[in-house]
């Protein structure tokens, strides 16, 4: 018999950003994986826990397994390296889970933090292990409002302007402007990597822990706010442990 | 009194992609502003309504106003200033239907395609309108689920390779990778751009009507599947009278 998995977006921090199609899959789900880890854990398991208790049905029965797999080597030389050696160490973690903690016929859930497709590895994970032909499984995607939907949401902000293009990146990434994308979006921050764009004519609109009871909001020209932003999040920061925020930085037009 | 108006993301075709917020805002609203014209006016109304019927409480009063406006001159020489004065005429619209169709302390409701941040003027319109003080607005928004996010979801694919940026774009805009982004996300393409990048290797991701009962999806390399991706496309176009679709292309890592 086959076992099922659903890779489920569950939004990037307000419970009500759960879509129809996510509630009627966590009704499906008989064990959920949860793989959270590092100082954020508990805020992040006490969401899911919550969710799970808002929206699956009390007739319903699940049971919740310890996923969290070993931490990246924050400090390793070659990123790309240590992602690819916790991708491994993660997908033999998973696999476990899956001969071990799912019966034939069941349905187990990985409920992956705002969109699955967005710096998330759960899809590629999940995948290799369908594609290695070791287990037959039947899995399925479910997406969700990633946090850059919700940041832009809260700032009634787009993501592009008129017919231009946006780029996704990462702090490490982020240089500047290419030629086409007047908007980029921001994620995974862990140095201040806007303030290298503090020169530009930019402006920024920034949020931590969006959608939750925590958000903080700023936005505004860069050169302006950097300084604000960057004590607004050191305090956060060192006030909760652990921080999650995201930007847009958007070029001015020459107009404005 | 204030009027009230809320821009809620809908999704980009399936409605069991309606967040919970999205349906506690439906239930909200006192006048629903329908915007859609062309060709897909009707599958794209009946959506809404569908929508609406199935989500909406039965005891609560709501009702329907055209409000769809002139359309973008499709051969204009200047395509941002084309959009300018598109969104000129339809600010106008916009205005007379919050002055004349929304009374005092109504809430007025525009269903928005996929995420409203994407490729919508919706936001940008209602804002001006906001700022400019000739009403009393209050205003949100609500993000909802891409068409892209769809398409990476049905695909069992993610946005972006691990740790790399991700562009999204127009098919008008579509020239190549840049140097951060291996994957390129396209909308909007009215013209077959896939076709511009062939000689490279690269794989695609392509859906049609993504998340309703017309969906097509094709994938494979680009230049394994290009010819079927425009002969599908030129059929169902011809077949419904319109087509909506986007793609994903992105690099083949040298290994593959
Ligand atoms: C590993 S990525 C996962 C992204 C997720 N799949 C999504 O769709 O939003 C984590 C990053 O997402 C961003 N993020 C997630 N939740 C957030 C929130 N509630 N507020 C601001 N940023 C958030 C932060 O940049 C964080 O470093
Ligand atoms: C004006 S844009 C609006 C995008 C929308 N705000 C979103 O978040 O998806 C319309 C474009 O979105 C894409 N699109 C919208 N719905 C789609 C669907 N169901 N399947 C595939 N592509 C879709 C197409 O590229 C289309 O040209």
């Amino acid at each position: 018999m086959t076992k099922r998995i659903k890779i489920i977006g569950i939004g990037a921090g307000d419970p009500n950003h759960l879509t129809v199609q996510a509630i009627d899959a966590l009704n499906e789900v008989d064990v959920f994986f949860l793989m959270d880890k590092g100082p954020s854990k508990d805020k992040l398991i006490a969401i899911r826990r919550e969710i799970c208790r808002r929206f699956i049905r009390p007739d319903r029965a699940h049971r919740f397994v310890d996923a969290a797999s070993p931490e990246r080597e924050r400090d390793a030389a070659d990123y790309a390296a240590s992602i690819d050696d916790l991708n491994a160490r993660k997908q033999v973690v998973f696999e476990r889970l899956i001969a071990d903690e799912l019966g034939d016929g069941e349905c187990g859930g990985f409920l992956t933090w705002g969109d699955p497709a967005l710096y998330d590895s759960t899809i590629r994970i999940v995948g290799e292990i369908a594609d290695s032909g070791r287990h037959r499984i039947e899995w399925e995607v479910i997406p969700g409002v990633t946090s850059l939907q919700a940041l832009a949401a809260k700032h009634r902000t787009t993501l592009n302007t008129v017919g231009r293009a946006v780029e996704i990146t990462t702090g490490r990434r982020l240089k500047g402007f290419s030629e086409d994308a007047d908007t980029i979006a921001v994620m995974l921050d862990a140095e201040h990597a806007y303030r290298r764009l503090e020169g530009d004519d930019v402006d920024i609109y920034w949020g931590a822990y969006v959608g939750t009871e925590d958000e903080i909001l700023v936005s505004g020209r860069l050169s302006d706010v950097a300084d604000e932003i960057e004590r607004v999040r050191n305090e956060a920061r060192a006030r909760h442990g652990w921080i999650m925020d995201s930007y847009l930085l958007r070029k001015r037009s020459p107009e404005t």
